[in-house]
């Protein structure tokens, strides 16, 4: 299966390394034959430029295809399977004045079909997987791209399998155990649940979504830097937080801006990306914490497990990415993404999982440390939904008890004014 | 604070009784003060017709504020706040197919901010409730509507009391209380909490949105027509299902395809209109079944706790909505909803809480029993999301445990496919 060229027929020309620059053609492979550096999808930066204008993009569908000059591949008919991307950039003006900001955005992606940011990468990778000629797909994930895989797999009619570490979420486990899909749980973390999926790729005509074919996968997050800039008004924000677990959507959000400043489509500089980690996953914030430019793999330790990749394939990238972009790497303790959860929650309206907490508390970390000027515009990225992350916050919130009579409740709330850790919704 | 007139300067004018057709200004009220009838928002029909068109629809906001002119207020800034609406609208092959027919589309409303269609009535309620003059807003809910209440109100910065029956899901509990609201849960059913609320209302100077706000709120839920008809490039569906819990949604939505006839932003006529309930809570449906034009309450007993309401306050509206559209009202049992769950999900990608495992079930049935011809252009409205009943499906799908090995997935992908009972989710 690998090694033929597919149909992709678009503005994509090839894979090429990222460390030695060897290109080969459109095929399903993921590390370079001669270095084994990691494979990219490269473009015909000409055709491109003369095809891509504000004009064309606003024209397409009302989701990730619009920029599908941009992607490696797209569908014949874009209306077809789960419609993912275009979610809502959300003005966050309580979060910025806690955080004595001016102007926040959220990008809201859990408005994604299965409530994440992997529906972008999922989208792409089932439609390079078709044109690459494979019927069956499958992935190695921490939860969210497992529901997205299984989603996308069922709306299209391709048969799946799915693995997850045995340790994740009940949540995620029956949100992607209902889809027509094979789930299976691995005893070990996800770091084991890769290695596996490595090697099934290895003889199996399957499309691992994020091995085999992983670098077409990965193009789908650039479009998270191509709709901020497009809801903006074809402005660049100053600064972007952004989560960090392989390191993949970091570099490509990076990758996104970079073009829409080559291709002419934005003016102004690329945004300062600063990525954010859990404390109790945190490899690539310890390197840049240390001034390294290399990654030492951990031992994941977090309730952010959607982030919690011991041994990051884009490390080294990331590091590269925050450097050049005048950018930061923090990391956060599970307190800490907890508060941040809810102050997103209670600021604006939603509820995110523990990724978000991260960027959420990161960004405050950064506002409270002055290394955020006031009038910057902000975006930050929450790339997953609460609802399947619970356990995170169920011990920290609380309904207030009451018998369905007026004199019940007002007992109760006159209770809980005097003792506010009865009502701990109370701000 | 019921009474004063609002800033609401849009093409509304006014209550009027759906029963005897006495009319009021637009006031916090939901009852006529002459009969006890329900109130309805009515606007300036000649005033709208004047005004509306498909192109200043396409100008508006990527959200159910396109709209604005249709509904009784709207946001000075529409930017601000969670956005609402513009779901997709899927186009479902696949479970068309499993059916024997061939035009299904989806219109999936788990891509709202809170994952339900409340969000819709809730942002419409919000604006109304600022209107009237209110700063603190409530409501009784089975769920959906507490998440929406609370997170929009979080995003506002308004006060927010929220009342659910205690028996609730453990996944709406935390995701509600999660935000800056304060969470009653009241032991009792829906309509015990909604009898509290009434009284509640009486003396107390809070919005309760689908109170005391209730007509302004239900407009909302017209925006679900309106935007099926926009995405279908302005034509109408020849069928949708709708699930009925007070009727309200299932009412509006008529009204709204009235609309868009009556204003010439369509041809054709209004679709056939058929409502969907649990049979252990299916009082409209019991009432149609014997031909009765009144409803009589039952005491819920359903797994499809968001249509868990006894006494609906819109049965009797509702039962001359599937007269008047050449419909029907059918409800199915538990087992039929989970059936239903899974039929979309492995179809479509779409997880649905309960109340879409209700609508899935009752097109199935319909279709199963020739009522629906082949060549109909059927419009399924999924009205919520399966992270939010995880409970319904978990018993029924599980993930197959493996060691991180390929010997280990060998043996047990064997295993399972020999006895398929080991791996339920495998079609």
């Amino acid at each position: 299966m690998s090694g033929t060229d597919g149909e992709f027929g678009g503005c994509a020309t090839g894979l090429h390394c990222k460390e030695c620059g060897h290109r080969t053609g459109l095929i399903a492979a993921y590390v370079c034959e001669y270095c084994f550096g990691p494979l990219e999808v490269e473009y015909d930066r000409e055709r491109l430029a003369a095809t891509v204008t504000r004009e064309r993009i606003a024209q397409g569908p009302l989701n990730l295809w619009r920029y599908r000059d941009l992607l490696p591949c797209a569908p014949h008919d874009p209306t077809l399977g789960l419609s993912a991307g275009l979610t809502p950039l959300v003005r966050a003006p309580r979060l910025a004045q806690r955080l004595g900001l001016r102007n926040v955005w959220v990008k809201n992606e859990t408005a994604n079909p299965t409530h994440s940011f992997k529906d972008r990468v999922v989208s792409v990778a089932l439609q390079a997987a078709q044109c690459l000629g494979y019927s069956t797909v499958a992935c190695a994930s921490t939860g969210n791209l497992a529901h997205a895989v299984a989603a996308h797999a069922s709306a299209l009619g391709l048969e799946s399998y799915v693995f997850v570490p045995s340790n994740l979420e009940a949540q995620k486990i029956v949100a992607t155990a209902v889809f027509d899909t094979t789930l299976l749980a691995v005893a070990g973390t996800y770091d084991d649940v890769n290695r596996l999926c490595g090697e099934l790729a290895a003889d199996r005509p399957w499309a691992f979504v994020n091995v085999n074919v992983r670098p077409y996968y990965s193009e789908g997050s650039k479009t998270l830097a191509y709709e901020v800039a497009e809801q903006l008004g074809w402005t660049l924000p100053d600064r972007c937080i952004v989560p960090i677990a392989s390191g993949s959507l970091y570099t490509k959000i990076h990758r996104g801006y970079q073009d829409l400043l080559e291709l002419g489509l934005c003016d102004g500089a690329v945004p300062t990306l600063d990525g954010a980690q859990a404390s109790g996953c945190g490899p690539v914030a310890t390197a840049w914490e240390h001034g390294r430019d290399f990654v030492s793999p951990v031992h994941p330790d977090t309730i952010a497990k959607s982030l919690a990749i011991g041994n990051p394939a884009d490390g080294v990238f990331a590091l590269e990415t925050a450097r050049t972009t005048g950018g930061s790497i923090t990391a956060v303790t599970d307190d800490e993404i907890v508060d941040g959860i809810r102050l997103l929650a209670e600021t604006t309206g939603i509820f995110t999982e523990t990724a978000g907490g991260v960027t959420t508390a990161v960004m405050r970390k950064l506002a409270d440390r002055g290394e955020i000027d006031p009038e910057e515009r902000v975006v930050l990225y929450i790339t997953g939904d609460g609802l399947k992350t619970l356990d995170a916050v169920s011990p920290h919130v609380a309904a207030i008890q009451i018998d369905a009579d007026v004199a019940s409740f007002e007992a109760a709330t006159d209770a809980a004014s005097a003792l506010p850790t009865l009502a701990t919704t109370i701000a």
